[in-house]
C-alpha cells in the first residue's frame, strides 16, 4: 500500500541500527511519548459525538499550529475523492482580515466551533473564541450545542468548559501539539466529516506493528543517513505531486522543523530544515534550485499510484499546437506522475540523494500510514541527533516579551 | 510608504557598491532585461478590455508559475480589504482531483477563461485548456468571447490565437515568466478584477525612480550582504505577519528560488533557497528551528502597520481564561504586529542576522513598490553572485525526459 524506496546508498552498520532501535523501544514502552499509543485508543466518544453533530454544515476550528494543521492536510487529501458534504474553515492567526472573511462565510445555525488548545490558553486561540462569542451575542448556557473543547484534561479551558457545561474531548498530556492528529484534535473534527476514523488508526497500527515488532529498519537507515549527514544536506524538501498535498507539507514542515531544530545534549544548535514542495507546479519554481544550486539539499518525492480519477487528455489537435499533442489520450493522472518520474530521474541526475513514496491510493488507511511514517521518522532522526523532540523551548521567549509588551 | 531597517552591520566598501550599481545600471540600459520598462507601458488596451468584461463573474487563471503566482499573490493580499464581487480561480498543475473542482466551481455562461503561457507550448497549460474545450463542449467561433490568450507575440499560441479570432495581450520578449507580474499576464486579471492597476506602476516607479537615479543604496547593501555570505547563510527566510501573504510567499519562493539556484561563472554551483514564513501561525511551526537550530538562515520580516480593520479583541473576562485578559481591548492589528515585534526581538537575541519591511497599508501603491523591491533585490544579487538571473537551464531535462516517457 506505502513503498519507499532509495535511489542513493545508505552504508550503515548494523550495531548503530540496533542501537537506534533499543532507544526508540525505550521511548515506547516508558509511555513518556504517547502518541505511539493512540492507535490502541477507544474511538467509540468519538464516533458518537458525531453522530450527535448532523445538524452541522459548518465547521470552524479555532486553533493553531499542531491544533490545526492535521486536520487541514488530511481533509485536503481526501475531501475531492469523497462526498464530503459539510464545509471546514481554520481560524488560526490574528489577522484581523482573515478573520473577518471565515467569519463572513458562516451563519451560528449550522456552525460547530471546536475550540482546540493542548495547554489552554494559546493567545490567538481564546482571542477569537472571545470574539466569536461577541460576534454572535453567544449566550454559552443556551448556546452550548455550538461548541465543542478539545483540550488537555484540568487545563484552564477545561474547568471554563466544564463549569459552562460545553462538551469536552482530552489531549492526552503525553502527546505533544505537532504529533496530535490522530487523537481527538484531528480525529473528532475528521469524523464529523465523514471521514473512516479507525481506518487511519488502522493504517498507523499497520506501520507501528511492521516496526516494532518486525524492526523495519528501511525508517532507522533513513534517519541515520540524516541525521549522520546534517550538516552536509541540512535542507530536507518534500516533494509531492498532487496541490491536494499543500496541507500535508505545511504539516510535515511544522512536525520536522519544531522537532528537530534544537540545542542537542552538548550544548550545539542542530537541526534539518523542511521545504515543502508541490508538483508539477514547484518544477516551474524551485527546481532550478534542486537541479543547479548548491548539493545541500535531500529530497523525498511522493506519488499517488492511483488517484481514482480517470479524467482524460482530449485527443485533440489543436492548429499551432500539435507539439504538445504527445500527451493525447493519456489521463491526468499518468501525466502528472509521469512528470513526477521524470522530474525525479533529472534530479537525481543531478547528484542529489532522493528517495520516493508510492502511495497506492487515497484511502484513509494509506494517509494513516504515511502520517505515522512520518512521526516515526522524526522521532528516531532526533534520537540520531541527540535531541528532544517533544519540546519547543526556543518559543518561550517571544511569548513573554510579547506579553511584556501589553504591561501598562 | 515602505521603510526598511536593518538589525544587523552590513559592512560593505563603497567600491563594491559603485561597482553593483554601475553593473545594473548598464543591464537596465541594454534592454536585455525587460521588466524594468514595465513601469512606462500603457495600459489603455487592458483597462479598455477590463471594461468590458463587466459580464464576468468568475475568471479562471489557466497558467503556472510565472502565469499564476503574481496574481494569485496579489488579489490575496488585497481582496479582503477591497469591495471585490468577482471570483479568481487557478488551474496550475494536471492533478485530476483540483481540475475536477475547480470546474466544478464555475458555471462557463458567467467565465472568462485566461490562457497564459509565455514560450505557448506549456505541457499543463495546454492540457488544460483543451480538457476545457472539451468539457464545456466549446466551439471557438462562438464562444471566443470566453477565451482569452496571453502570450509571446507570434509564439504558437498567439498563431492559434490569432487563426481563431481569441483575444490577444503580449508578453514582452525581454520579460521572463516570474518577473512577469506587472506585464499583462497579472494586470490584465487584476484590472478585471477592479484593481487599481495604474497604482502598481506608480509605486514600482516610485521605488524604480529612488533606486536608479538617486542610487538607493540600502538594496544593493542587502544583496552584496546575502550573496557574501551566501555559503554562512545559505536560506533566506520571509517571515510575513498576515496569512493574506501565503500567495506573496510562494511567490517570492519562486522568483529567489529560480532566479538565484545557478550555475555560476566559474563553473561553481550556487544560490540561495528562500522559505517564506506566515505569522503568527509559523510561530507555532518553524520559529523553534530559527530560535535554536543552525545559524545558517537571514530572516525578513514584514510587517502591516494599519490593516484598515479596527476590529477587536473584546473586553471580555473569562472564568479560568483570565491569563489571556492582558491583550483585551486591543486590535487585532495591534496584536499580530506586537507578535511580529516580539518574534523579531527573540530572533534577534539568538544571534540571527534580521531585516523589517514595513507597509503602511495594503495600498496598491504600496503592493507595486513590495514587488519591484523584491525583483529589484534579485537582479542585484544575481550581480553580485556573478550568475544570470534569467535563465532557467535546470529545468529543461526533466521536460525532454517526460516527453521520451510518451514516445510510443
Amino acid at each position: 500500500m506505502i513503498k519507499n524506496s532509495f535511489f542513493y546508498d545508505i552504508e550503515i552498520n548494523d550495531s548503530d541500527v540496533d542501537e537506534i532501535f533499543h532507544n526508540i523501544k525505550e521511548e515506547y514502552s516508558s509511555k513518556k511519548v504517547g502518541y505511539y499509543h493512540l492507535v490502541e485508543q477507544d474511538l467509540s466518544s468519538v464516533k458518537e459525538y458525531a453522530k450527535e453533530c448532523e445538524w452541522v454544515k459548518k465547521i470552524v476550528i479555532v486553533g493553531i499550529g499542531g491544533s490545526s494543521l492535521g486536520t487541514k492536510a488530511i481533509d485536503m487529501l481526501l475531501r475531492q475523492t469523497r462526498n464530503v458534504t459539510k464545509e471546514i474553515y481554520f481560524l488560526e492567526s490574528v489577522g484581523p482580515n482573515a478573520l473577518k472573511a471565515v467569519l463572513s462565510n458562516i451563519s451560528f445555525e449550522d456552525t460547530l466551533f471546536i475550540v482546540i488548545s493542548k495547554s489552554g490558553t494559546t493567545i490567538e486561540t481564546i482571542s477569537n473564541f472571545k470574539y466569536i462569542l461577541k460576534r454572535f451575542g453567544v449566550d454559552l448556557k443556551e448556546d452550548n450545542k455550538h461548541f465543542c473543547i478539545v483540550t488537555e484534561e484540568d487545563s484552564n479551558l477545561d474547568k471554563f468548559a466544564k463549569k459552562m457545561n460545553l462538551k469536552r474531548f482530552f489531549i492526552p498530556k503525553n502527546v505533544g501539539g505537532r504529533f496530535s492528529v490522530f487523537s481527538s484534535v484531528g480525529l473528532l473534527p475528521l469524523a464529523i466529516l465523514g471521514y473512516k476514523v479507525d481506518d487511519f488508526l488502522l493504517g498507523a497500527k499497520t506501520l507501528s506493528e511492521r516496526f516494532f515488532s518486525f524492526k523495519y529498519d528501511n525508517l532507522i537507515k533513513k534517519s541515520l543517513f540524516l541525521a549522520k549527514n546534517s550538516k552536509k544536506y541540512p535542507i530536507n524538501v518534500l516533494f509531492s505531486y498532487s496541490s491536494t498535498f499543500k496541507g500535508f507539507n505545511e504539516w510535515y514542515v511544522q512536525l520536522w522543523g519544531e522537532s528537530l531544530g534544537k540545542i542537542d545534549k552538548r550544548g550545539n544548535r542542530v537541526g534539518l530544515t523542511p521545504v515543502g514542495l508541490v508538483g508539477s507546479i514547484d518544477q516551474h519554481s524551485f527546481l532550478q534550485l534542486l537541479t543547479e544550486g548548491p548539493l545541500d539539499k535531500t529530497v523525498t518525492f511522493i506519488k499517488v499510484n492511483d488517484f481514482k480519477n480517470d479524467v482524460k487528455i482530449p485527443k485533440m489537435s489543436l492548429p499551432f499546437l500539435e507539439s504538445t499533442d504527445y500527451v493525447n489520450g493519456y489521463s491526468f493522472n499518468e501525466l502528472i506522475n509521469s512528470q513526477c518520474d521524470a522530474t525525479m530521474e533529472s534530479v537525481i541526475k543531478n547528484g542529489i540523494n532522493v528517495d520516493l513514496i508510492e502511495i497506492d491510493d487515497f484511502s484513509e488507511k494509506n494517509i494513516g500510514y504515511l502520517i505515522f511514517y512520518y512521526e516515526l521518522l522524526t522521532s528516531l532522526t532526533a534520537i540520531c541527533l541527540n535531541i528532544d523532540a517533544y519540546n519547543q523551548p526556543g518559543v518561550e521567549e517571544g511569548k513573554i516579551i510579547l506579553r511584556e509588551k501589553f504591561k501598562i
